[in-house]
C-alpha cells in the first residue's frame, strides 16, 4: 500500500486541500484576517467539517488576549482530559504557561457532590481560587462554560479569554449564545457542534501563530 | 442563570433530543440492531454531526468480536494520548483489560526516525511485539491504520478489531476503503470524517453494551 508518511508534508497538502475545497464550496469567501484564517483552518483539519466557516465566531479582541496571556505565562484550564491532551504542551512550557484540568480530581469530585453541581464546575470554583492569569478552554461541558461567566459576573474571577466550544444536545447552544452576549473575549462555534478535539485545535492555531 | 446541572439527566435528555431529531430529518430511520443505534447514538452525542447515520460502518462480527475481546482482557491500542483519554477506563479497569498509547514513547520516536516512518506507525510495530489479545482504536493517523493492515497482511498481527476512524485530507478516507475490503472486524466511518473524540465515543459505546 502506497500513502505519504511524511507527517509535516501530511499537514502542508491537508491545508492546500482545504484551501481548494472553500474555493469549490464557498467561491469569493473571505477570512477576516490571518489568524482567523488559521484558527477556522486548524478547526476543519481536526474535524473535516466545513461548517466552521459560518459556525466559529471570535470576538474582537479574543486573540491578543489570548496571545497576551499566553507571552505572560497565563494557566490553561480545561473541561476534560482529551482538550488537555490534545493541546500542544511543548510550545506551552516554552512559553511558560501550565495547562490543568481538574475535572478528576479528587478534591473537586467532593465539592460537586456536597454543593451538587457538576465536577465541571466544582473544577470552575478550584481554578477560580488559584492566582495568576487565565485562559478557560470549554469543549465539553456547558455547566462549566456557565459557571465561568456567573463567576465573572460576581466577580470572582477574571478570565483573560474563553475558548466556549461544548458540544451537544442540551445546554451546549444556549451556553454558547449566553457568552457570545456576555463580556468576555471568546472563540465559540455557534449551535450545537464542537468538543474537546476542536477545543485543543483552537488553543494549538494560536500557539503555532506566536 | 438557569440550566441542567445533574450529569446523568443531561445524558438521557441528549439521547431523547437525538431520537427526535432523526425522527424529524431521517422519518422512519432504522438502526440494524439495538448495539449498532447505541454506537451511532453515541458518535452523533459526541459530534452533533448526524452524518454518523450514514457514514458509519460496522463489520458484521465486529461487535462480537469487540465484546468477546473486552471480556477476556485484551489490550486496547491507540493513536493518540486524546483517544485514551476519552475512553472509559473505570469500565476497562472493570474488565481487566490495559490500555496503551506508544505515540509519544521514546524508544518509538527513535525507532521512527531510524526507519523512516511515522512515530504512528512505529506505535504499531510496538504494540505488536506485545503478547495478548489486541484491539487497536485510531481516530488520528491514516499511516498508523495502513501499518497495522499491512501487518495483519505479513502475518505479524492479529488484531480481534479495529476501530477506524482517522480524520483528515490526505490518505484518512483512503485508508478507510482499505479497511472496509479487508478481512479485519472493523468500526469506520467513511470519508473524511472521524477522530479521537469519535474513536472514544465508540469504544465507551461498546464499552457500555458490556
Amino acid at each position: 500500500m502506497k500513502y505519504i508518511k511524511n507527517p509535516s508534508e501530511i499537514e502542508v497538502k491537508s491545508f492546500e486541500i482545504i484551501q481548494g475545497i472553500i474555493d469549490e464550496i464557498r467561491p469569493g469567501y473571505e477570512f477576516k484576517n490571518e489568524i482567523e484564517e488559521k484558527i477556522i483552518k486548524r478547526c476543519i483539519h481536526t474535524t473535516a467539517d466545513f461548517e466552521y466557516l459560518d459556525i466559529l465566531k471570535i470576538s474582537d479582541r479574543a486573540v491578543d488576549k489570548l496571545v497576551d496571556a499566553l507571552k505572560s505565562g497565563a494557566t490553561v484550564y480545561t473541561d476534560t482530559n482529551m482538550a488537555l491532551s490534545g493541546i500542544n504542551k511543548r510550545k506551552l512550557k516554552a512559553l511558560g504557561c501550565e495547562i490543568k484540568c481538574f475535572v478528576a480530581d479528587e478534591e473537586v469530585a467532593k465539592i460537586a457532590k456536597e454543593k451538587k453541581m457538576t465536577r465541571s464546575m466544582a473544577a470552575v470554583e478550584k481554578a477560580a481560587s488559584e492566582e495568576g492569569r487565565k485562559i478557560f478552554v470549554m469543549g465539553n461541558a456547558p455547566t462549566a462554560l456557565y459557571k465561568v461567566m456567573e463567576m465573572k459576573k460576581e466577580g470572582k474571577l477574571n478570565p483573560d479569554a474563553i475558548i466556549g466550544v461544548p458540544v451537544g444536545f442540551v445546554g451546549a447552544a444556549e451556553s454558547k449564545d449566553e457568552l457570545e452576549k456576555s463580556d468576555n473575549e471568546y472563540i465559540l462555534a455557534k449551535g450545537r457542534k464542537g468538543g474537546s478535539n476542536l477545543a485543543a485545535a483552537i488553543v494549538n492555531a494560536v500557539l503555532y501563530s506566536i
